[in-house]
């Protein structure tokens, strides 16, 4: 099978002008056509997965379709702005039908929940799998939620709960026997991109930093914290932790949620209102998201920094700061 | 030094407003953010280049960053549509800081010259190197030039010479030391994009159809045949050689040059009339690029397919054309 057999045989589908009537050539030519509506921007994140650092080479291959596009799909959604399409770029070791099948399956499971196409990429052979999908998106012009806007005071928000996806990666290496691993492997593999959450969040103009959370929330709040200039004051006690972790030792279940990974949750930062809080809590409720204030911005001293602060248990807030290895940890 | 310092000290360019006034935002959020005119479309490709498949460990990294782009660019000019910016996925072995420092001063050099900067990516390491580039463009709603417009008896047309990449390879591969290698090598390793010709046939709405020759002419131009449901007629006299490869055994050099590849000239057809003909040479002569009229679109018997002829040597047409292992190939 060659590459354009390969294509048309797995990866080519027709474009549904009344499902995405922005997308006016998809795969087959030299590039792909879209329109971006009048008075919207266009929005365009890249991720990079490569067999042995982001997935195992046995990993199903349908929740490998599947994640692949989350993880652009949540830069998206970190930003308010709204699919348009995609582009695969694959590597490939041989030309393995059952898993193309399963791969496109997962693939095309998450695009057509989001009405996101698959419009261009390329495909070649190479020694591991390799994946590249390019995203874009559009929102209107001048709304799109950045990371520098947090203002001194804001609450610090978070969707969904944290850790799961950490916790299900260090079963699986470690202790693949757990019973717990069945539990929380889908919030590894199957991540759900938080959307229609983040364009609702955009609409209502209720936050004013955003980003989504795939290395860990110490290390991404940082991002939204050098960006605008601030520091954060964080209560581990509100992290929100599943039924799942919140059995685990408290120290490690906060050690997951804040120094874990590919939580592809939204994290961001809102005034303290009272109004804005309900408005906030009557969006998570409409979307059935949960949503947790879990720290406040305050002003920067010198470097942009957090300081985890905990009621119940101090001495481990104070433990996780030094063994997360982020030298900007605290406690006091 | 971790992603965020390599990218830092590589990859982040601050965005000039008045070069590339319709990037908003480039890279270092979760998504890069730019505009597309009013009244155009946004036109997107990827490629995908892996050591040991595309380019080989040795490459001097800054011809591999020139390459990576341009090959993209060529994507772009051979739909007609104008750079806006590109992303930059990339896989490394290791930091090294000089194959960096020169890798993206070729990437950034080809860049500036098209005012199409870099506005977003991803890093990570691998165990070879891969780079895949996304690139977006612009075209006036309704003008792109796609595969499928070739019409029975429209001139044949190709940009500048054919094959000296393929020769290149060759002698790079199997004679290192020949000395036609210095005189053929940057047409592999440093292509130059038609994106200004590309887009004044656009402009100028000379061109029915066009691609740009990647993979070969007589494999591209098979593309724009099946696309548009017609045949071709090759004249293997007219093949534009460079004065390098018209010294090889003339065997050798139509091999060269249409079962080659990465030549990356734009091929495009066009109406046979005098008024166009002196047109496209016109276009031709304002940007220095040589056209030649290579063939005529015939109409399509059964299956689109190429027929190659040569009045000067008919029997190594025939040899041509069986030993490419096209079985469209035929000499008659």
């Amino acid at each position: 099978m060659d590459e354009f057999s390969l294509i048309g045989a797995y990866f080519k589908r027709a474009i549904s002008p009344s499902k995405t009537p922005q997308i006016d050539v998809g795969v087959g030519d030299d590039a792909a056509v879209f329109r971006v509506a009048d008075g919207h921007q266009c929005v365009v994140s890249s991720d990079l997965l490569i067999e042995g650092r982001h997935f195992f080479a046995d990993v199903a291959p349908f929740t490998l379709g599947h994640k692949s596009l989350a993880v652009n799909l949540s830069d998206l959604a970190a930003m308010g702005a709204q699919p348009l399409g995609f582009t695969l770029s694959i590597g490939l070791p041989r030309v393995d039908t059952a898993w193309l099948g399963e791969f496109s399956k997962g693939l095309f499971a998450l695009a057509d929940a989001f009405d996101c196409p698959l419009i261009g990429g390329d495909t070649t052979r190479s020694d591991n799998i390799v994946i590249n999908i390019t995203i874009f998106g559009q929102v209107p012009t001048g709304q799109a939620i950045f990371r520098n806007g947090a203002q001194v005071g804001d609450d610090v928000w978070v969707t969904g709960s944290l850790g799961d996806a950490a916790y299900a990666l260090n079963l699986m290496q470690n202790m693949p026997a757990h019973s717990d691993l069945e539990k929380v492997r889908a919030r590894l593999e199957m991540p759900t991109p938080r959307v229609a959450l983040g364009c609702a969040l955009r609409e209502a103009g209720l936050a004013r930093s955003m980003l989504d959370v795939s290395d860990g929330l110490a290390g991404d709040l940082l991002h939204i914290l050098r960006a605008s200039n601030v520091s954060a004051r964080m209560e581990c006690d509100a992290l929100p932790l599943s039924s799942v972790l919140s059995q685990l030792p408290v120290g490690q279940a906060w050690q997951y949620a804040v120094a874990g990974g590919d939580d592809y949750e939204l994290c961001f930062t809102a005034p303290a209102s009272t109004e804005v809080r309900a408005a906030l809590f009557d969006l998570a409720q409409k979307f059935t998201i949960p949503i947790t204030r879990v720290g406040t911005i305050t002003p920067m001293n010198q470097v942009a920094q957090i300081v985890w602060h905990s009621a119940r248990a101090p001495e481990v807030a104070q433990q996780l700061a030094r063994s997360t290895g982020f030298n900007h940890f605290a406690s006091r």
